[in-house]
């Protein structure tokens, strides 16, 4: 196991810096940024254990992930409270994330005992009407080391414990972290306890490693060890991550969610019949976590008229009356409130609440925009990480059909309806759907549910289109397809061999559930 | 449908030419290169043919691909005909070729009917350790229109009828075909049998495009209606395709065929038994189809000795001996010539069979080089089209480990040996796991089974390496993920509306089969 990168290792001891979002105050951290040859030394150390990893069984490799989730447990109140200090997030929400990550490691456990997610195949040999056919066999095996890079957000979700490490490690894979800037800390601690319990539970050496700085990360990408790269985060760093893997010998899948502005569109009925409720939990979904989620709805369609406006006006007042929050870190800070005046500087969003000036630290009030859905296409372009809402004013379901085209395609997408308005939901669903990944049903897009089927993807630049972030699907990302042509048994996977099988397999174009 | 792109239609109606591998003789067509503004107007006719196509049932897919089957087999003799004249392929080979297009087509009938290469899932609402988890429905849905590269030695099974056509149309996406320069006049009429086939089973005007011309696939590449890019060729086209696809605005999964050497070993064992019977079986692997096959053996490890030498001795009499063999166009023709001279020149690799001059048109005779182990890095590097091989004599099997470290990524590798050689066959195996896309055992690896486990891919640049370009499962790249939250049952698919279902399932965790 990868020990936490100390400044004896590097050539130059820079250290890192922390800062409490809170009171904008910065200090000083032990942690020293990773030169270019610990990165590489790192990343060689993931693929030598990969080669052991890959053997274990998927018993074992279950095991791993349940000591994982354990581990996190097990150090939940200092992990909460190092995360709190450099987040600005309360404990209750960091409490919920730890939850949260310690699920998805023990979900993807499931997921890796049950083994249909390893797509195994097996076609005897026999005739066809082309011919004789030989023996093939082909299941998903992993595709190599994982660079995971934490996003800013979520410290232990969707970061050093989150679900591209639970995932990447699930298929197979070693992982090599690239810590956020944001919360160095927390990533070591997070770093600190699941290599410990890795190596408690006899991963071998390499399976989890750690790098520290912005250069470090774009090294671990081009790094020929390392076989793909998960990203959450901006789209212009994912650009750049993606021009270095288009530089590398061997370019790498890129699985970054990069961007979402999450449209929710509202219909006459809905407004109608719940403007008081869809307003309260409109507010809420854009102002949790200070609007800084990737399914934040950044952008809400609400009809003219009266039931329109007695809707806007409730998340007006909210906005109005709301206390300040604290963002993760200055660069939000400072790109909320350039976002928010590039929407107003062109003269057709119209500010409805602005965020009131004051507060320590890097805190903000929520802030509401409004625009004719005839005008939306300069406004709704662009995500704003924080609580900020855009407001479109429509008259029929065909202006939002229109404005929608000019919506980035996101994350999710919303349609908020009653009963008795099959046209219009019917209509608005085909209108979000080439949009969005997952399409949510009087309901907030927020709050993303690990599961089975979730699916936190959606058609460029939301992710790369083909997969997932969230769930057990994300584990697709990061395996490969392998066949074996008239294998002896002997060189063949366990779960590839004839006889009963422990997990459901296709046979001869049959699929059969585990014990067949 | 599409009409064929006639000179009418063209701003300069510049004819294509097609060429008689055989004499060499070109002459003109009647089909022009297409028009940008041409290549723009089949992609918007394709584009809005996905509206409609989406929206059909499985069933009515699985008789669209079944029509295309019948079709293709109906016009059999004219098509194998023109293919002939335009590629030098014998009449066998086509034929059977073609029975492998319609094979293909029938087996994503089948793949469509059962339903499970959705991957429909279903999290009904509940309490979950993490709180009330909304209802979530999973499944993919098509990606958007395909543009589908036609290969120069494929002209059906990998190209206008070919396996990217059927997987994609089968995922449910309208295809826009690049034609292949080698075979305009082939193309055109399996588009044109397609197509009416097409039409005839009612599918939307646009379903199936076709243009022509290098600029025009450029043009396609790039068009913002374009969702996706099957592409078999050579890794220089792929690597031009992938800039294009990198300057688009969105950019789009790109799934290339690029090139493989595909590795084969022979142990001590496997030569001293069976040294006649692989030398015959391995100069037909490298001779079948010219060598114009992807997954021709290009360079064979033959152990040092007495038993090595007599196999060596039976590829190389068999080489002397061989008649002329056509390859398919002035380019392969030059090429071939150029790379085995170029894999001389270094003074490493030897000529042991060196090619015949002489014949009309594009003929070529086998050619056999020979290399040590130790010097293997240079010459092994390069995929030589054509009837060529490289053979690698070794002392050890670490010797053959640390060549095929020198070996690029494959779509396959091969070993021969022994029932008692364990070990061997095991560090074999392990050396080529993660060098290609699939391990023969014993056989060859031409000729692949068009089946659902077949896996025609391989780490880049074999393929992207997450996917294959044969077999079922090939339906994969142009699927994306949807996921459907709290939906009221009139806006789902058939497929996630709660009870019994006409395909495999997983409902809260747990793999149903159909009926269940």
């Amino acid at each position: 196991m990868t020990a936490p990168h100390t400044p004896a290792a590097a050539t130059e001891a820079r250290l890192l810096t922390t800062t409490d979002p809170r009171s904008g105050a910065r200090r000083a951290t032990a942690i020293a940024v990773t030169s270019d040859a610990s990165v590489a030394a790192t990343a060689a150390r993931a693929a030598s254990a990969f080669c052991e990893l890959r053997e274990r069984p998927r018993t074992w490799r279950a095991g791993l992930l349940r000591a994982l989730a354990d581990a996190l447990e097990a150090d939940r109140e200092a992990l909460v409270d190092t995360a709190a200090a450099e987040t600005g997030l309360t404990a209750a929400r960091l409490d919920g994330e730890l939850a949260r990550s310690a699920f998805q490691f023990r979900l993807f456990a499931d997921a890796v005992a049950e083994g249909g997610y390893l797509e195994a195949i097996i076609d005897h040999a026999g005739p066809t009407p082309l011919g004789p056919g030989p023996d093939v066999r082909r299941m998903l095996v992993p595709i190599g080391p994982v660079a995971v890079f934490g996003s800013s957000n979520f410290p232990f979700a969707f970061s050093v414990p989150g679900g591209d490490t639970a995932s990447a490690l699930a298929a197979g894979n070693p992982v090599v972290l690239k810590a956020h800037s944001s919360h160095p800390l927390t990533s070591q601690r997070a770093f600190t306890v699941l290599a410990a319990a890795a190596d408690a539970h006899g991963a071998p050496h390499g399976t989890l490693g750690i790098v520290y700085g912005q250069a470090a990360g774009a090294a671990l990408v081009a790094d020929p060890a390392i076989a793909a790269v998960g990203f959450t985060g901006s789209l212009s760093t994912g650009r750049i991550l993606e021009q270095i893997i288009a530089g590398r010998e061997t370019p790498i899948p890129f699985y970054g969610e990069l961007s979402s502005v999450n449209p929710l569109v509202i219909t006459d009925g809905a407004a109608a019949a719940r403007s008081g409720e869809i307003a309260e939990g409109l507010f809420a979904s854009v102002t949790g976590s200070a609007g800084q989620l990737c399914t934040k709805p950044g952008i809400a369609f609400i009809p003219r008229g009266p039931a329109g406006d007695a809707l806007v006006e409730g998340v007006v007042a909210r906005a109005r009356a709301a206390d300040a929050q604290t963002v993760l870190n200055g660069r939000i800070h400072g790109a909320f409130e350039q976002i928010r005046s590039r929407l107003v500087s062109d003269g057709r969003a119209r500010s409805l609440v602005a965020p009131r000036a004051g507060g320590e630290g890097f805190s903000l009030t929520p802030a509401v925009l409004t625009i004719d859905a005839a005008d939306a296409t300069a406004a709704v372009a662009e995500e704003a990480f924080g609580p900020l809402i855009v407001i479109v004013r429509y008259g029929s379901i065909d202006e939002v059909g229109a404005a929608l085209r000019a919506v980035p395609h996101s994350l999710t997408a919303t349609i908020h309806s009653e009963p008795g308005e099959t046209e219009h939901r019917r209509a608005l669903t085909a209108a979000v759907t080439d949009l969005a990944g997952r399409i949510v049903y009087n309901g907030y897009p927020t709050g993303v549910r690990v599961s089975w089927a979730m699916h936190h993807g959606g058609p460029w630049p939301a992710t790369n289109t083909l997969h997932t972030s969230v769930g057990v699907t994300a584990i697709r990302r990061f395996l490969r397809p392998l066949a074996w042509q008239d294998a002896p048994a002997g060189v063949l996977p366990a779960e590839l061999r004839d006889g009963p099988a422990d997990l459901p397999r296709r046979v001869d174009g049959v699929l059969r559930l585990a014990g067949a």
